[in-house]
């Protein structure tokens, strides 16, 4: 187990949103223990009881509100100042996709400040003088880059070292083989007439493997036509 | 306005997350308001003082725990009963893609149940004998469904009757067209150096659309090549 302490920073105009999911199960208890830590960085609306405008109209028009650069930009800068190489993380739906590998790619850093806005888009400015990486979670559209943010640190943080319970937990999953899972069944056998497959209960285990690679096959080609193509064509390159 | 209010139901073994991030700014205030309504059916691992086993080890063995179809489906069939016919949806890295067109059909319904499991499969007799939607948020996991069940209902809620404040914020986003957004600014003109592009600042909005056009463009090619080849074809056939 790593002594390192993966640290997250997140600068917001929702402070209250966090830890929010963040405080509960392995998660929460990994936060508890140490091996990652929790930074909230608001940008407050009023200093000192003057107001603070912290987004302005876009420039050339169009509606909606932008996150203001002489804001954002000086908070970033001093942490790079201070020798903080953290990826700055803007979640956006106009950003890269996140993925299972950009995951992996995270956890190897130091941790992570994330920039999330509500409502605002960001100054663009900010983006490209600071380098920062936009990812989109997915697409769909949220009222709020918090949530997107709350999504990354809970699939990044379920890698770190010693959080999930049995190394068996990460592995054996989704994506991991480019097909989705096979069906799941437990007990009872029988559940008003609803029955486990026979091969599951045969103690076969090369039937039982080869019925489950099957149905992966079948839920993928059937769910996400994308994976399914992606798959089929490795293993036909593998096989040339 | 409409009257009615929108009703999502979770099944959960982590009641203590929610509201959460559903609290906050217009999601919450909508909630306050009854535009939608939130229900939380919690899956109680001890009742009468005495353990409850909800999830049990999978057939045909292999890693993890499964959530028992004796323990969901009463639930469900209840509700089912009484003549309750939202959607069933289960967030699942096996499901089809969410996205912005499926959330436009879920905000149709009178509402949603989610199920959500936490490191628990869900018994594939529940899928099948109640049709669940299966939804998966993106290509990355997550500790729970919770997480994913709080991505969809935020971003359903967001399109429902007055719940933005101006149908502006809900117009010309990213993927309405198949284009990510433009980059944006807003003021100061120069912050150290760095500066609007001169064309935002023109008052010239024939030279401020072609811009933005041709940057949602380089965007989209960057940053998403799968869109950017589905609206190349998409514009290629209109033409021909």
């Amino acid at each position: 187990m790593s002594s390192i302490t993966w640290k997250i920073s997140i600068i917001t105009t929702t402070p209250e949103i966090f830890p929010g999911p963040l405080q509960y199960s392995n998660i929460g208890k990994s936060l508890a223990d140490g091996k990652w830590s929790l930074e909230i960085i608001p940008l407050e609306k009023r200093k000192n009881n003057k107001k603070v405008k912290i987004d302005g109209s876009p420039a050339g028009g169009g509606p909606g509100m932008i996150m203001k650069a002489d804001i954002v930009l000086p908070i970033i800068n001093n942490m790079r100042e201070s020798g903080d190489t953290r990826p700055l993380i803007v979640p956006a739906a106009r950003g890269i996709k996140y993925d299972q590998k950009i995951t992996k790619d995270l956890i190897r850093k130091d941790g992570l400040i994330f920039l999330c806005g509500r409502f605002e888009g960001i100054d663009q400015r900010i983006i490209e003088s600071t380098g920062a990486l936009e990812l989109s979670i997915g697409d769909y559209i949220l009222t709020n880059g918090d949530i997107a943010a709350i999504n990354i640190i809970d699939s990044c943080v379920r890698l770190l070292d010693g959080v999930l319970s049995t190394q068996a937990s990460t592995e054996n999953e989704s994506y991991e083989d480019g097909l989705l899972e096979y069906p799941q069944y437990t007990l009872p056998r029988d559940y008003g007439g609803l029955k486990i497959p026979d091969v599951l209960l045969s103690g076969d285990h090369g039937a039982i493997s080869k019925w489950r690679y099957n149905q992966s096959l079948l839920t993928t080609e059937k769910n996400r036509p994308d994976l399914y193509r992606k798959y089929k064509k490795k293993t036909r390159d593998s096989d040339s």
